[in-house]
C-alpha cells in the first residue's frame, strides 16, 4: 500500500485459477491448511514471538531472545496440548533456529532409535520434561561427510565398567553441534568403540557435559561456542559449539545399546535388529528437508514477485508511469522458473511422504528390496532441491535490485538461514555421488536382464531412449519464456534432433521423454567411460564431475515426473 | 599450522612458476607492489585498524568503530603526506566501508567535475579539511537505474534568487546514499531543474543538510538511516540514509554550474563543455571496479584453495591419511576456473587502465570517435566481472563446506560486502542491455561498410566467423578439467562442428576464434530476430534475454582476448 493505492490488487485480480483451491493444493489437504492457518495465527499474535527487532540485537541479546522463545513455545505446546503436527508447525513459524531444535530433532530421536527400552524409559522421561537438554555431537573439526573417519574414542575399561571418552587430536574436537556451545547438559556423542584393543567403529553414547546444579562443564570436558556464522541473525541465534574430552568417564550403560552392546566383561555383541532401519530414518529426515525447500523458495519467490509487480523502472515514453519490472523478459526469465520450481518441489515433497510410508511398511515386513532406490532418490532430491533453493533465494534477492540488499526485504536473512541445508544431513556433492554409484550399478545390471523399478523404471526403456529423437523448431528458442528450459534439455541431448513443432513441448509426455532420454544417456555415457578404466575406483575418481551431473539429471527427471 | 605441521608447505613447494615474479605481475609493476606492501604493513601494525572484533559488535559499536578508523586513516594520510595512490591503498586495506568513502569518492569528484572554478575553490577547500562532510544523493526510493526518472525538484524562485528543493512523493525520497544517514553535513543532490515553468531535466546541487553547530537536521530536511543491510558487518558499518525535502531553499549559486547554469533572471544556459566528458569519468570508475573484482575474487579463491589443500575427507583405504579435498575433480572443476578468472579480471583491469588513458587523451583532443565503444566495453566488463565475482565468492564459500559458513572463514563477510557491486554504478542487467544496443548498432552498420574497431574489430571478420567450424574430439568432453569451458563454447555454437583434435583447444588462437564466432553469431542472430519486428523498441523488449546473453558473450570474448 502506498498513499492508499494497492499496487498488487490489479495483478491479483488477473489470477486465472481458483486461489482458495490452490491454497489447499499447496498445503496438501484441508486438514493441513487448517492446522497451518490456526498455528500461524497463534504465533503471529503472541508478542513473545515478535521478530522485528532481531537485526539490531547484539549476539548476546539475540541468543537470550531465542532462549525465551524456545521455552515459551515448549510451554504453549504443553499448555494447549498441541499435537505433534501442530508442535512442528509452531516451531517452524517461530522462524528462529534455537537450541531445542536439536533436542527434539536429533537428541530425542537418537535415543528413540538407538536406545534400548530401558534406556528410552530413563532418558526420554528426563528429556521430555526438559530436566536435561541434549544435543547431537557427531561432526568433528576434521570429519564431516566421512562419518567412518571420526576420531573420538570410547574405550571400555572393564575394571570400572566404564567407557573412557577421549579426543586424541585437535581434528577430533566435536564441532558444529547446535545447542552444544552454551545450553546442553547432555549429548549423544559418536565415538569409535574400542574394547579388548579392538576398534568396532562409530557408536553413539549418552554423555553428560555440564553440571545439573550450576551448569558448569564437568571435569574432563572442554566446551564452548564456535562464534559467529553467516548473516546477521540466521544461525547466530543458535549456540553451535565445540567439545573436547580428556579421558572422560561414563558408565557402560550409557552406550546406546539397541543395535549392538558391550557386556560387563567387555565383549562386543551385535543385535539382530536390521541395520537398514537407519536408512528409513534418513528417508524421513530428507523428505522433510525437501518440503522445507519448497517453503523457503516460495517465501523468496513471493517477495521477489510482489516487488517485481510494484517496482517500476524505465519504459515511460512521455513522462507517464514507468513499466512494471515484472513485464521485462529479463525479469520473467529468472523469476518464473523459480516460481515453477517452488511448486515442483512441493509436489515431489508430497510424493516423498508417500515413499516414506511405503518404505516403512516394507521394512516392517522385512522387505528391503526397494530401500537402495528409495535411499538414492531421497539423497539426490535433498541435494538437488536444497542447492536449487539456496541459489534461488539469492537470485530472488538480486531480482529485487538494491532493495533486496536491505535486511528488511527479508531476503538476506532467508538466504543466510537457509544455505546450511546444502551441508547438513549430507553434503550436496557427496550425496549426488551416492546417487551416481546407485545409477552405475543399475546400468550395469541392465544387461543381466534385471528390471529396474521405481524412479529408475525409465531405464528399462534404454534401447528406445538411446535412439529416439525429439524436436523443437529452432526459431522457438528466441521467442518463448520457456526458452532456457528447452535449451537446457536440447543441449544435453547433443544429438537428440530438433525437428518437431514447438507446441509439442507443451505436451508433458514429450517433455518427460526428453528428460528420460537425457538422464539415461548421461548415465550410460558415464558407465561406458567407467568401463575403460581397469581400476573402478580410479575411474570413479577421474569421472567425479560427470557422475555428479548424471545424478543431477536423474533427480531433475524425478522432479519433472512427479 | 596444526601441531607443528605446515600442511600448505608441500603444496607451495610444487609451484612451477617464479612466485616472486608472479607477485609483481599481479601488482602490475614493481612500484605498485612496493606501495601495496608498504601500506599494507602500515595498516596491519596499527591497532586502530584491528578487524577481529567486528563480528560481535552491535550496529552502534560497529558504526562508531568505523568513524574512528575513517578519521584515523585521514589523519595518517595527512601526517605522513601520503600520495593519492598510497591513500587509496590505505583506505582499501582498512577494509571497512565508511562514510568518508563517499565523501572522497563521489562528493568531491562531483564538485570537481561539475562545479565552476569558483565553486571548486569554495567547496573543495572546506571538503578537503573535513570542515564539511559530503555525500552523493542521486538514487531515490522509486528510481535507481532510470536516473532520468528522478522526481525530486529544484524550482528556481527569481524573487529570492533561490532554488526550492522538494520531494513531491514518497517514491521521490532519496534512498541509499552512504554517509547520509548520520554523518554528512552536505550532499550533492540530483533534482529536476525547473525554471520559468520548464523542466530542464536532472542537475546537481550542493545542499546543506545539517547544522555545523549541533549537527541537527536543518528545518525542511527529514533524514535518517535506512537500517540494517545484508550480512553481519559489511555495509552495516556505513550509514546509508534516506532524505526528504519540504520546500527547502538553497542559494542559486549552489547549483553545480560548469555544464549548464541558471542566470539571476532564471534563464537556463547550457555551456559549450562537451557532455561526453561525463562518460570519461564513468570509464574511470568502472575500470577501478573491474580491478576490485579481481582483488575480491582472489581473496575468496585464496581462502578456498588453502582450505582445499588442508582439508582431507574420505579416500583412506586402510585407516591412513585421507585424501586432500583439492584432489577431487568435483572440487577442481569448481575452484580452478575461479582461480583463472581472478587472473583474467586482473589483466583485463590493467588493460582498462590503458583504455581510460587513451580515451582521456582523445577527449582532450575533442576526438569522441572511440567513446561509444569504450563506454560499452567498460559497462559490459563492470557487469560481467562483478556478477562473476559475487557468484564466485559464494561458490568459494560452498567449496569450504560447513567451515565456509563460519564468520571467521572470512567468506560470509566478503560476500556480503561485495555483492552491492552488482547494483551500484549501474545495475548489471541494465548495463548489458546498453552493451547490446551498441552491438546491434555495430552489426547494423556492417552492411554499410563501416569498419568496426577496438573490441568489436572481430566483427569485421563476420563472413568467416559465421561459416567457420572448430572442433574437439567428443571423448575429450569427459576427461579434461577444461571440459566445462569447452562445453560452454561448443553449446553456444550449435552448429559449430566438433572435428579437430582435442589438443587444438590448447592453442589460444583457436580458443579466441571460438569465442569470436560465438559472440558474433549470437549478436547476428539477435539482429536478425530484431529485424522481424516492425517496431524496434517492441522487438528489443521481446528479445531482452537473448540480447543480454549476446552482450555477455561479447564481454567474455574481451576478457579472453586481453
Amino acid at each position: 500500500m502506498d498513499g492508499g493505492i494497492d499496487h498488487l490488487a490489479d495483478e491479483r485480480s488477473k489470477a486465472e485459477f481458483d486461489v482458495d483451491a490452490m491454497k489447499l493444493v499447496w498445503a496438501g489437504s484441508r486438514h493441513a491448511f487448517d492446522v497451518s492457518n490456526r498455528v500461524s495465527r497463534l504465533v503471529a499474535t503472541d508478542p513473545v514471538f515478535e521478530k522485528r527487532n532481531r537485526a539490531v540485537m547484539s549476539r548476546k541479546e539475540l541468543f537470550k531472545n531465542t532462549l525465551k522463545k524456545s521455552v515459551h513455545a515448549w510451554k504453549i505446546i504443553n499448555e494447549l496440548r498441541l499435537s505433534d503436527e501442530e508442535a512442528i508447525k509452531l516451531r517452524s513459524f517461530m522462524d528462529q533456529p534455537g537450541f531445542l531444535d536439536l533436542h527434539w530433532g536429533m537428541f530425542v530421536p537418537a535415543i528413540k532409535g538407538q536406545g534400548t527400552e530401558e534406556q528410552q524409559k530413563k532418558w526420554l522421561s528426563l528429556a521430555n520434561k526438559l530436566q536435561i537438554i541434549g544435543c547431537y555431537a557427531q561432526t568433528e573439526l576434521g570429519h564431516g561427510s566421512n562419518v567412518q573417519g571420526l576420531e573420538t574414542t570410547a574405550t571400555f575399561d572393564p575394571k570400572t565398567d566404564q567407557f573412557i571418552i577421549h579426543s586424541p587430536t585437535q581434528t577430533s574436537s566435536k564441532f558444529w553441534p547446535g545447542g552444544l556451545g552454551k545450553v546442553s547438559t547432555h549429548a549423544v556423542v559418536y565415538a569409535r568403540l574400542i574394547t579388548n584393543g579392538k576398534d568396532h567403529g562409530v557408536h553413539g553414547f549418552i554423555v553428560q557435559l555440564r553440571s545439573l546444579d550450576d551448569h558448569s562443564p564437568l571435569p574432563g570436558i572442554t566446551v564452548g561456542d564456535i562464534g559467529m556464522k553467516f548473516g546477521n541473525g540466521a544461525y547466530n541465534s543458535m549456540d553451535n559449539g565445540f567439545l573436547m574430552f580428556d579421558h572422560y568417564r561414563i558408565p557402560r550403560d550409557q552406550m546406546l545399546m539397541r543395535l549392538s552392546k558391550v557386556t560387563r566383561e567387555g565383549k562386543y555383541v551385535a543385535s539382530d535388529v536390521p541395520r537398514q532401519l537407519v536408512y528409513g530414518t534418513m528417508v524421513f529426515v530428507r523428505q522433510s528437508i525437501v518440503s522445507n525447500a519448497s517453503n523457503a523458495l516460495a517465501r523468496a519467490v513471493c517477495i521477489a514477485t510482489r516487488y517485481s509487480a510494484v517496482r517500476r523502472q524505465f519504459g515511460s515514453q512521455s513522462g507517464g508511469i514507468e513499466t512494471q519490472v515484472i513485464d521485462y523478459k529479463t525479469q520473467q526469465n529468472r523469476l518464473f522458473p523459480l516460481l515453477a520450481s517452488a511448486y515442483a518441489f512441493r509436489f515431489v515433497g508430497e510424493w516423498l511422504k508417500w515413499l516414506y510410508t511405503d518404505v516403512t511398511q516394507r521394512l516392517e515386513a522385512s522387505d528391503f528390496a526397494t530401500l537402495p532406490e528409495a535411499h538414492a532418490c531421497t539423497a539426490g532430491l535433498k541435494s538437488m532441491t536444497t542447492s536449487a533453493t539456496s541459489d534461488g533465494i539469492e537470485e530472488c534477492r538480486k531480482l529485487c535490485g538494491g532493495h533486496g540488499y536491505l535486511w528488511c526485504s527479508g531476503l538476506p536473512e532467508l538466504f543466510a538461514v537457509y544455505v546450511p541445508a546444502c551441508t547438513y544431513e549430507g553434503d550436496n556433492v557427496v550425496l549426488q555421488l551416492q546417487v551416481a554409484r546407485f545409477l552405475m550399478k543399475t546400468v550395469s545390471q541392465l544387461s543381466s536382464g534385471k528390471v529396474p523399478s521405481g524412479t529408475t523404471a525409465y531405464m528399462g526403456k534404454a534401447k528406445h531412449l538411446l535412439q529416439c529423437s525429439s524436436g523443437v523448431q529452432k526459431g522457438y528458442f528466441f521467442t518463448d519464456t520457456c526458452r532456457r528450459f528447452i535449451l537446457v534439455i536440447s543441449i544435453c541431448f547433443l544429438n537428440y534432433n530438433v525437428e518437431h513443432a514447438a507446441e509439442d513441448w507443451l505436451n508433458p509426455d514429450m517433455v518427460l521423454e526428453a528428460f528420460e532420454a537425457r538422464a539415461l544417456r548421461m548415465a550410460v555415457t558415464c558407465a561406458n567411460n567407467l568401463s575403460k578404466f581397469e581400476n573402478q575406483e580410479q575411474g570413479f575418481s577421474e569421472l567425479l564431475a560427470e557422475l555428479v551431473e548424471a545424478a543431477i539429471a536423474h533427480c531433475q527427471l524425478i522432479v519433472v515426473s512427479k
